[in-house]
């Protein structure tokens, strides 16, 4: 490596690795893709991991779509095509996430098994991980929840003979088949949720374990 | 600020903000977009620049070509519509890095005037520090250096009745009217040019300044 000095800067050839920012931050950059019907609970368990990493020093963010959609993805519509070239983009975003070192959560629907099944493979093809966080909670109990009316929007569109492609009322869910981790949210609190997630971010080093 | 201890990590409400994010990585969020001709040595001050950060032990991270045309733009071809929406997702995601506490560093040509002025907006109206920088170099001395041969390849292109649209030979390039800094680099040399931006982020308060 040659090394060149200038006023107060070191200076190096070559580029920075990915282990470089790692170290840098003492931790691995990962994806957690939590997945789930709307209401499941994905945001909240979402924004608790990020909370607990951040005051542990980590660097963490959470994508959903709030920050997606108003902004990279506001150009998109709720069509087949759309939805999946929504899920591509945040797949792509996460990637180059991770492989800047931090931790991203990401919380979105995202129905459909081949959309996701796709971001895991662009991680996998860069030996990034990828965690796939599966909020499991019955349809009943989001229904019943529905924290934003939309359920009950689906349902009047529904029976006014003008379906919205809601998931879960007419548009399909696909489970995942095999999450790194599936999450019974009605059947726990969020904070015995986020733990999970973070137990499991230190068993495979993504975090340094506390002492 | 309610606090719940489960096991080992310590919960609270709310979310993060952009200032924890800060705190915890000791610098501000923040995008560097770099802008100029094909060939005017953008990506190497931009790649000099975040391996001076890293070592200095600051996050940053280029996106250029490599990263964004392969991944997140890959549906995007060259026509106008597609050049607006390649530099559009690249300023949206730039400023999700930003929001992140991440020094990003764009290096794409971006030659409409409107597009940098579209991310700039969008960083301005969120708070978040958008930092022009033009690498001001002669056509010519582009032109004579042509790193990838494709000045040569848009000249034959052309004389051939079957142009490009490459910047610079059948496409204009609209240079920026009030960049926050302009670099000629014909003129210096690349540690030169990355101490500019440096000295830059830390006179605004955005890195630290070296003891």
């Amino acid at each position: 490596m040659t090394e060149i000095r200038a006023t107060n800067i070191t200076w190096h050839d070559g580029h920075v690795s990915r282990g470089d920012r790692e170290k840098l931050l003492g931790q691995k950059g990962a994806t957690v893709w939590f997945t789930g019907l709307s209401g499941c609970g994905k945001s909240t368990i979402a924004f608790t991991v990020e909370h607990a990493l951040v005051e542990r020093g980590h660097l963490a963010y959470v994508l959903d779509g709030d920050n997606i959609r108003h902004g990279l993805n506001k150009n998109l519509g709720f069509s087949a095509a759309d939805r999946e070239e929504n899920i591509r983009r945040i797949g792509e975003v996460t990637k180059l996430f991770a492989d800047t070192g931090v931790v991203s959560l990401t919380s979105f629907i995202s129905p459909y098994r081949k959309d996701r099944d796709q971001a895991r493979r662009i991680h996998a093809d860069a030996g990034l991980p990828f965690v796939e966080v599966y909020v499991d909670v019955p349809i009943e109990e989001c229904e019943k929840r529905d924290p934003k009316g939309l359920y009950k929007k689906a349902r009047e569109a529904l029976a006014a003979g003008k379906g919205m492609g809601f998931t879960g009322v007419d548009d399909p869910y696909e489970e995942p088949l095999n999450p790194e981790l599936r999450i019974e949210n009605a059947k726990c609190t969020v904070q015995e949720a986020a733990a999970r997630v973070i137990n499991y971010l230190e068993a495979k080093g993504i975090l340094p374990a506390l002492e």
